[in-house]
């Protein structure tokens, strides 16, 4: 037996896992206390790294203000791409080199945060830009030492960049989107004022909800770390160590706090609304990174990446590209109808947890009690109708499957297997919900 | 609104709170892994503390094989005492200077863990004693840089120091319990193993398993951190932030998982029961952590510090002494009748959590049900009838009250005001429950 029959031993099956959460502050006015925190880190000259957009919310100026009366000598730095891609990562590196800055702080989406903990790190310790890049295109060197202390303030919720040592960028030459992994490139503080949420236009919203509540659900339904082989060196146990005790818990309650407020957030916010979206953000940010998420991310990419015309509203863009919230929930009603069979239990839980009427429901129908729920509140909250509302038709399937079926990583973290042929018939069902 | 009707904002009151957890490994076999995690974390030459008692248990051979394996050349120290001092401390200190050890591994309970820390420190950066000891007792130095890497293997489960950057001690000289309070001595790695509790004696289990409740109901109890008021410096905020909405869901978990396994574990334990507590311990130690314990601890030092004759069963002593969970334990009924009125939903969730049948409860009377609740399990599991169980009368409560009272920091984190007259009635509650 098991702390949850979810976790029960198997043969050569995982029996551990691992705890870790980043250091979070959390509450509305932390943004005003950047200042006090950036000193206590030793920070005196600061890099502050704001998007266009972001700059000019009223976060930004309360930020400023914070730094400077902290006696902070802060340089602004605004030149990011939307999508990072090397080129904008080499040109912030270069004014970080530039700088001589001690501490950094960052202001925007995963993008601003992603692009100041490059420029942090190869200022820190400058070398040919693919030498600490992700493996196989990179040499996926370790990071020497420990990088200037680092504030992560994010502008949305959901993307948890704050919570991880990634940074995830394009690399323009070979067309593949790639990262930075390293646990130094974690931020040292991650600063969540839900006040920033005020800001962001409904869709927005709607897509990162539904990011969070993918993150979360997806975590909460990966292949128990117990079924995971168990590595002979436990040093290679990975980062997503499937679904655990611990990821359950964060998961399961990011769940219902999307559920409880994620429809009214998009139609008729209250304050509570974007404190529990947030919240509930850095919950799934916590699941996902102990648990790893599957599926629909692995989808995710190649709905991103084959975009042709889809121009979304509420983005500061006027360029072709799926948000990632978008691309990820066009395909999570169409994989939660399919791994509703492996762990019914959790399907009928995320589907009560959401909002569903599961009374006297048969767990058989569980995944399509679930999707849906998820299909109902896409509707009430304005979001594309699956694929087909985001520019695919039938005739695109197979370059989506040819684009995903190499995410084995994401792909082998479903509680069920995945391979081409599944791909085929989850992307033709993610075509078209209504 | 507040995202819980609990933490509803006031005026001058915090706004915002942190969230931070140590880094653990969980599950069974996790043992066999520690000589891989200390040959990551660059160890070579390792000081392992172990006590006498927990030197003949089973996981040490497993655990010394393992640091062997990995080519640790290892020195094991036990000359260690059950309540540490600081004649002991610097024993272990100039054990530690003379080994030249660039890791330290620890094998038992608090205690050890504790001298552990102590050691480390003292050994990376030597100074007087009181140097780094809590003022006004110390000068509370801050610890000049990093120390050694220590990975700590807990014994019982409960105590949380694997979790904490806290080594208690009593320092002989002034008869008072202090200690010293660093980051930095927070161990690199807390390694959860639940086959270690497999060789406690059931009233061990028992007392660490009320321990943990406590830690767990205390936490969800405490003042919300939006009823503290908000420092003027946010570096100030302390580390017992009040209740908080991370602190609950760790907490709330914790104490579903007590009244679930306690009584079982402790009369006819299954695997499953050992996992659950161990889980259980960590979730209320990350709880606690964030949010802090009040009056039933604040309690709980008088009672252990004032201790004549009462010789525990089951604890490797002749000496008189009341083991921690036990000098909580004895308390936490008496209290919790009184802060009812303060969070009767909270007491009404715990008293349900722990097994109470609390259909239709008058929630007036939410506080007494948990007491009864916690009362019933004590007499299932073996503990003492209140403080006249451990050899108190009504005679002591003066002592004890005077002994308790200076705790303000434990006792401004109660849900309702608690000073001299309100300790006597507590102390007085708490002689006899049947």
């Amino acid at each position: 037996m098991a702390l949850n029959p979810y976790f029960m031993p198997t043969d050569g099956g995982d029996t551990a896992f691992t705890v870790e959460a980043p250091k979070i502050k959390f509450g509305y006015g932390a943004l005003e206390e950047v200042g006090g925190d950036a000193k206590a880190l030793g920070m005196t000259r600061v890099a502050l790294f704001a998007d266009p957009k972001t700059a000019d919310l009223p976060g930004m100026e309360t930020l400023t203000a914070s730094l400077e009366a902290a006696g902070m000598h802060v340089t602004v730095y605004q030149d990011l791409e939307v999508e990072p891609t090397d080129r904008s990562f080499k040109a912030a590196a270069d004014f970080a080199a530039a700088g001589n800055f001690d501490g950094y702080v960052s202001f925007g989406g995963g993008s601003t945060m992603d692009t100041a903990k490059a420029a942090n790190l190869y200022a820190s310790y400058p070398d040919d830009f693919l030498a600490y890049v992700n493996a196989p295109i990179g040499a996926a060197k370790p990071v020497p030492g420990p990088l200037a202390p680092h504030i992560a303030c994010p502008t949305t919720f959901g993307t948890a960049s704050e919570c991880t040592g990634i940074a995830i960028f394009d690399l323009l030459e070979m067309e593949a989107k790639t990262g930075i992994a390293n646990a130094r490139l974690r931020p040292a503080l991650g600063v969540l004022d839900p006040s920033v949420l005020e800001s962001l236009p409904p869709p927005v919203i709607a897509a990162n909800g539904f990011d969070v509540f993918s993150h979360a659900f997806e975590s909460l339904t990966a292949r128990p770390y117990t079924q995971r082989p168990k590595a002979d060196d436990p040093q290679k146990r990975p980062l997503s160590q499937g679904a655990n005790p611990y990821s359950d818990l964060a998961c399961q309650e990011a769940i219902r706090l999307v559920g409880d407020h994620l429809v009214r957030a998009v139609n008729d916010p209250r304050k509570e609304d974007y404190e529990a979206l947030m919240f509930a953000g850095m919950l799934a940010g916590i699941g996902f990174g102990n648990a790893g998420c599957h599926v629909p991310h692995a989808m995710s990419y190649a709905v991103a990446g084959l975009v042709e015309d889809y121009v979304p509203e509420g983005w500061a863009t006027n360029e072709p590209m799926v948000p990632h919230g978008i691309s990820v929930i066009v395909n999570s009603p169409a994989v939660f109808r399919y791994t509703g069979k492996a762990c019914p239990e959790r399907h009928l839980m995320g589907a009560k947890a959401m909002g569903a009427d599961v009374k006297g429901l048969d767990p058989r129908k569980a995944g399509d009690a679930l999707a849906d729920r998820i299909i109902e509140m896409m509707k009430a909250t304005g979001m594309p109708n699956g694929l087909s509302g985001v520019g695919y038709g039938e005739a695109d399937v197979p370059r989506l499957v040819s684009k995903a079926a190499p995410q084995r990583r994401l792909l082998d973290n479903a509680p069920r297997p995945v391979h081409e042929a599944e791909l085929t018939d989850l992307f033709t069902g993610a075509l078209r919900y209504w």
